[in-house]
């Protein structure tokens, strides 16, 4: 196992990756195989060709400001559940079609690890605490589920939802395991298609490999953009267009309120004829950290928060709105065909994105340091790179409290998007749709609690008098709905309406379950 | 110093309030002084008036929701920084020639203390650690010196804006104490006039008044709505005649980014005629748990969120606002006549709303027992219950990030509207100034930080590769300008415009001041 005797010494001298085998001596032979099987299958020349080519655009254009060269989402491409309500129908009828006719398919971005949530596995399995306990995984296979029953029953037709779930080197084998533990949540194992995204070597400036030990290089993702070329190299497409795949809903896996498949998203979508839309919410506050879905010189694309001045974020339209308010969710949609001319044609024109990193690295004498400063970079593609290609390119905007909360971070006291506001937001929902269906609940004296209560008591107010904006987070109101019984808020009437329930509630296929306060 | 000698004993037997007296016999000599002293200060027939009226409104009004009574604030009555732009700068000079003719009082509403903050002091003597370490009481008297000097330039003539602080029962002395102490942050001692407003027995659901002692009654302010009765009874009505006062902005304590005697405010009322007016902002979710100012009956109010349905709260408009989006911030504008109207004539038609409450008493053994429901009431005016008797009312929208951050409870893992968020909210604004009046901020590395920055170091992204909504509330900038260098983001042109700054700076009269790194 020389490495040289390989031809792998020259190919890395070639590359001026050599610095590789700098501990190569002193290396065990286990350690020696691994790291021989590593460099063995790298494309050095390609390796070095992504560092160039992403560090010129970098330092080229990221300098200058996007301000001058953007414009918002015309309001003819734009689709709203505000303010187009009289479309809404209509919009989820042709979307359940399409569903119907087995023809949409959901693509899952699960290749992140937990780890700002402080766990080691996949996100899909984390449980935010519900009374229930699912996991997003769990949640959203029974979307899909629930989703496919709702399109057979309306059109007397079985049909599909294929669900292929991008994984990354990290998440592959535990997320299968867990998928098939729990028998695929009652979908069809053939319907749930895993594939893996790829890794790419975190680099110094200089585009030296970076070793994170004596014997191993430091990798990373290659970005949720990595979907385009493992949709190719792992022969996905052909699998979408074997099954008859239209269109394509991808999401990720972060957000316990996706309306996975949306049949109005998808709806709406089709009836413009677009090849690729994004969902959004409004962005309200100037300085909120998201991308803004707009034209960028005519193409479509997000534009992230760090790219824009103040000035820039903080316009507005003569209607009082951000005039860059289409803040992006990361839930797409797809035409078939368009997605496959992005893999075949479009994916390899896309450069990566520089990503400043702190990168623990092993220096001369083997030694691991821990960077204080960024040392470094990962090479990412972003899932939104290709809008530029699309020729019908569409935004439906939906509701941030109905449709988006992002689980990213552990509880803590200043930290957002965490289990418990992932786990609000659900119940919150869930409590709304209850109440929209007709049912009440009521408080230990047996009065109707108000729909917006403050807590449990009936017209409390603070010490002060001062009856203004909310003061705490406190949810009275414990309620979760299954999937399997609700998708999107229908179905509920039969359940609820004219009943009261105590504050503390399940429905799920068994019916409805009070449960023990603080029993959660 | 028998009760029953000093007729008493007669008042509390006519009013069914002789449980008061139950423990007479056992308290030391001390108590019962102080015991009568309070008792023979009360008019116990007023207060059974109150009580009665108030549960008759409370038992037969609440329970009907307003919904169908409601209707949005017309757009001709709404003056918005957003929507009216080209009007804003008229409005100011408006406002800012009134404050110069010494027209404009500011009257705070400050008789809260900061229990849910978990001290015992007024909350204006909180201190959120700004770098500066202001308290919120410091923070608006020098925006008050700061708005002066600006009239007085623009002018060329002294003024003044009498600063009128109503404090409870609870708070008078410490306040009083507090601004002697510190010299009245450079205001003149006399142009801030300290007055009280009143308080009432809690009582339980029979109308007896609770005793949180054997020898002591359990007593709470009279709700912010106190306001009025305060000002005619200690004769605040006549000092503001005497100075001249025409135009009054009443706000709370609470909120740090408080636009005290706010010009833009002052003079949109006053252009538009009007005798009283609300600033709000705009409630993006339905149940977002805010009083929003609307017309029930053709007249105006605030309607609380737990007096809607869940229905009338999603109520959108064409546009896909919210219906009732005008969020109360508690901060108020009367003119002159109209207040003396109200305290003369209006005020005494009000009646008390109910707030149940838990409310500790002492058992007929005098032990003191906490309820863990609800077992009984505070009565409580509003200081928006007025609204009704305005002829010409006005509101105007402002925006939330630049103006309203409300100090309610502590730090916590899940509690909103703490000392962080209201830390945050005042340097995010102090950012915003600078970028906006063309300074930059820079990192470690000598590079401009981006506008919304996610952290310290430039460019990064999750580990899932996952651009999307912002993740956490790291504050990568810190930056306070002090109200005497700036009233609302002005003048800051020659001491920032083309400058870099690290990401750590204070500005006050002394200049600039670049702070060690996480020295606050």
């Amino acid at each position: 196992m020389d490495p040289n005797a390989s031809g792998l010494g020259m190919r890395l001298a070639e590359a001026g990756q050599s610095h590789l085998l700098q501990f190569w001596k002193k290396l065990g032979p286990q350690e020696q195989a691994d790291l021989n099987h590593d460099l063995q299958g790298m494309d050095f020349k390609e390796i070095n060709g992504f560092f160039q080519k992403a560090m010129e655009t970098s330092s080229s254009s990221k300098q200058e400001k996007m301000d001058t060269r953007m414009e918002p989402v015309p309001r003819e491409v734009l689709g709203s559940v505000t303010r187009d309500r009289e479309s809404l129908k209509d919009w989820e009828l042709t979307g359940l079609h399409c569903i119907s006719q087995s023809k949409v398919a959901v693509l899952l971005l699960a290749g992140g690890q937990g780890t700002r949530l402080g766990v080691s596995y996949p996100k899909g399995m984390y449980d935010v605490r519900l009374p229930s306990h699912k996991t997003l995984f769990q949640i959203q296979a029974e979307r899909i589920l629930k989703l496919q029953q709702l399109a057979e029953q309306k059109h007397k037709i079985k049909c599909c939802i294929p669900w292929y779930i991008m994984t990354s080197g990290r998440t592959m084998e535990s997320t299968k395991e867990y998928f098939s533990k729990n028998n695929y949540f009652g979908l069809e194992k053939n319907n749930i298609i895993f594939f893996q995204q790829g890794m790419l070597p975190a680099m110094d400036y200089s585009g030296k490999i970076i070793l994170e030990s004596t014997g191993k290089l430091s990798m990373a993702p290659d970005g949720n953009g990595g979907l385009y070329r493992a949709l190719g190299n792992q022969n996905i497409m052909d699998d979408m267009e074997r099954r008859g795949v239209g269109f394509v809903h991808v999401y990720c896996v972060d957000n316990i309120l996706v309306k996975v498949a949306d049949p109005s998203f998808i709806g709406f979508c089709v009836k413009k004829g677009a090849d690729c839309g994004a969902k959004v919410v409004e962005k309200n506050n100037p300085t909120e950290a998201v991308g803004v879905v707009c034209k960028v010189d005519g193409r479509y694309q997000v534009v992230e928060y760090s790219e824009i001045t103040l000035a820039t974020a903080e316009k507005r339209s003569a209607d009082g709105r951000l005039m860059f308010n289409a803040g992006n969710v990361a839930n797409h949609f797809f035409s078939f065909s368009f997605l496959k001319d992005v893999v075949q044609k479009y994916e390899p024109q896309l450069q990566h994105h520089v990503a400043q990193k702190k990168i623990p690295y092993v220096n001369g004498e083997g030694q691991l340091i821990k960077p204080d400063k960024p040392n470094g970079i990962k090479m990412e593609k972003f899932v939104f790179d290709i809008f530029q290609f699309a020729k019908t390119f569409v935004v439906y905007e939906v509701l941030r409290e109905d449709e988006f909360s992002p689980l990213k971070n552990a509880d803590s006291q200043d930290a957002k998007d965490t289990p418990t506001t992932a786990r609000h937001a659900l119940m919150s929902l869930h409590h709304r749709w209850v109440l929209n269906a007709g049912g009440h609940f009521i408080d230990e004296n047996g009065r109707h609690v108000p729909a917006i209560p403050r807590d449990g008591a009936a017209g409390s107010v603070t010490d002060d008098g001062n009856r203004n904006l909310k003061d705490g987070t406190d949810l009275p109101i414990k309620c979760e709905i299954s999937p399997l019984v609700s998708y999107g808020g229908e179905g509920l009437e039969d359940l609820v309406k004219g009943r009261e329930f105590h504050p503390n509630v399940m429905i799920d296929e068994k019916g409805v379950h009070e449960l023990v306060k603080n029993g959660v």
